[in-house]
């Protein structure tokens, strides 16, 4: 029998669990689809609508969003142009974690600069799958789910992506989804197809 | 059908899969092993472990270490006391995505202070588990795998936890492991026994 005194923690992380061990057990390879776009624009939507369809197929998922993020990990940053690369850093620190993990993770924040995408991407590796949920920004102007719109326009936001700060469209996304023409059901199923063409997740029987 | 302009990113919120919907498709409930204890008790040892144990199991597991979070997530802090704070906080909070996701997880850190652990458990909830990794001081020091201990009683390294700064130990663990007497295989029986007789997995057939 092996005891402590023999190990060391190196000789164990060789041992650690294999990538196609984890991809055996989940019954899928890992993905990181990385949404980005406007406010508005239908990513949380999108995610969460890719995740219930994968899940609903036997797929282990995760979202990560503002909602589990922004008031947890990274609830000490600012909106200042330095927190704001961090905050996408820490981001793509933890999608790489969950792609470790093997599981299909999606991440949804407006990640306005190319930059920064390209620094997550760097980060994450070649799981990381870049969606732009793509919608012109008067119609995520009339949905407004959170009232930013209106507050931006009267100033009560500055440096408000899409009003008075830019956003930098991605110009070799992996996958370009728009949810100003086509109803949500659709937008998920081309992801969800997207992943199949990929190998990542069986095709249905 | 549904489209984006009827839906808000609240109402999606509200619809995403259910801690009891993952833990049906995992096969399992989500847990957070949190291992604490001196450099060289075998904190990463008994995490993987553990993790071996699991996923041979159909267990779906996930370790977080200095390995993966230190050279990534955490990798802008240092070893003042403000960031020592600041690297458990931002370990708690990935753990508590991690059991979100359904995930058995396992951190290995030395973390030393009470409070810093008594932070990530109020971080984390109900699905943290505190695994004292309990070995002497001494024999730690004689398995010095890292050869840290040397380095630390040389003056190469200060404030180095059980020589030159203190080892708060757990007062109320769930667990408590002695790695200095135990051999590796039985310390691993005692976690996944603990694991079973908490319902968090199913007992072997």
């Amino acid at each position: 029998m092996s005891d402590f005194s023999k190990s060391t923690n190196i000789t164990w992380h060789q041992s650690g669990i294999a990538p196609e061990e984890r991809a055996t057990l989940l019954g899928h390879r890992p993905a990181l689809l990385w949404f980005t776009g406007l406010s508005g624009s239908g990513k949380s939507t999108l995610a969460n609508g890719v995740a219930r369809a994968l899940h609903d197929r036997g797929v282990h998922t995760y979202v990560l969003d503002g909602d589990n993020v922004r008031h947890g990990l990274n609830k000490d940053l600012t909106f200042s142009a330095e927190d704001r690369v961090e905050n996408i850093r820490r981001i793509g620190e933890v999608a790489r974690l969950f792609a470790d993990a093997g599981l299909v993770t999606m991440t949804a924040f407006i990640s306005p600069y190319r930059d920064d995408r390209a620094q997550a991407r760097a980060i994450v590796g070649e799981a990381f799958i870049e969606v732009y949920v793509d919608c012109d920004v008067a119609v995520c102007e009339s949905r407004d789910p959170k009232g930013l719109y209106k507050k931006a326009r009267a100033g009560e936001i500055g440096n408000f992506t899409g009003i008075s700060a830019p956003y930098e469209a991605p110009e070799n996304p992996e996958l370009r989804i728009d949810t100003s023409t086509m109803p949500l059901e659709e937008c998920v199923a081309q992801v969800v197809a997207y992943l199949v063409a990929r190998g990542i997740i069986e095709e249905r029987d």
